[in-house]
């Protein structure tokens, strides 16, 4: 990854400027441009550049990309990005002109790795895309953390109410009945919160 | 905090271009003046400006500052903000000339909200602002649900040890023990974890 040749960029923009193009559609195929240096200068290669109203699901889905860059000025073009990999997620760099505070807000809140106002020079492209990727990692890190740290949380809720149940019926000890579960565990192949969860399941259904 | 003349800044930099000064003291004097216009033109006021080898922590336990600029080229000066800033998270923002991979990922590891490379320039330092307030409260969110998680984790496993003491010496059902735990932490007032923590304690004693 930190062979920039390696790395698959797919750029969200309208390449095509209309005829009879207004300022902010010059501005846009400008900055589609400098864009374009920029990441040629960097040694990165675009790997493909989709309009934003192409299928991104199924594009991203199909392309793979290690980074995604919105260079585009509406909103819903991040807000289908973002849609599009909300179940994998990827760093998502945002190249904006529009400075309002709550778009700002959302788009980080959505896990936007870099969100770029007004400061799209060629020369900064690159440096710009290294912070990108870090900060998604440590981002990326801090989120599985906490997801584990649930799934932990809530198979020891399961677990210890099948161990509860357990040491009711039995009149055993906390260590006898966390045996019986493991030992079923064990013969099932399941997991100790997936034996848990079905020894509740029942329970609810026999008392 | 929207009022931008509201908010605190410190800025961390040596102010003073020693004499008979070498290129790189001249850029740094030249960063500097172009970070102080920026911020005026945002309407930003900077309230202290410091040098590095200031004792940051106590500054900085002083000031109370909402955001710290750090414009300084050294690692040791981040790494003294990141350290002074250990046990009270602040927004930092860092700006700086050197785009090696590993500062920069060990600076976004450390919590820096903005890692600015080689992009100083007077007016994008409103925006980068925002951004990085903006960032920081995200990211402050994340850490501090799994700062949540990991403490009802870790009274959980507490509670539920007290718990199977309990049903194990009184042969009671799970919810007479849980029962018995609150009643106690009413009695003590004190919290059900602390509760089950002492009882722990006790019964490692006395077993």
């Amino acid at each position: 990854m930190s062979d920039p040749k390696q790395l698959k960029i797919v750029v969200i923009n309208s390449l095509v400027v209309p005829e009879g193009a207004d300022v902010a559609a010059q501005v846009q195929a400008e900055r589609a441009r400098a864009l374009r240096i920029g990441l040629l200068e960097g040694g990165y290669n675009i790997l493909a550049a989709l309009p934003p109203d192409a299928d991104l699901e199924e594009q991203i889905a199909q392309l793979q990309p290690d980074v995604i860059i919105v260079d585009e000025q509406s909103d819903a073009a991040l807000k289908k990005v973002v849609a599009a990999t909300a179940n994998e997620r990827r760093p998502i760099v945002c190249f904006t002109e529009d400075n309002d505070k709550e778009k700002m807000h959302a788009a980080i809140e959505a896990g936007v790795s870099a969100y770029v106002v007004a400061g799209l020079s060629a020369e900064r492209v690159k440096t710009v895309l290294d912070v990108a990727l870090a900060r998604f990692e440590v981002d990326q890190k801090l989120r599985h953390e906490l997801s584990e740290t649930k799934i932990k949380l809530a198979e020891r809720k399961v677990i210890e109410r099948a161990k509860g149940l357990l040491m009711e019926r039995h009149h055993c000890s906390e260590d006898d009945a966390y045996r019986k579960l493991r030992r079923l565990a064990m013969d099932k192949n399941l997991k100790l919160s997936e034996v848990a969860q079905r020894m509740i399941d029942v329970a609810d259904l026999l008392l």
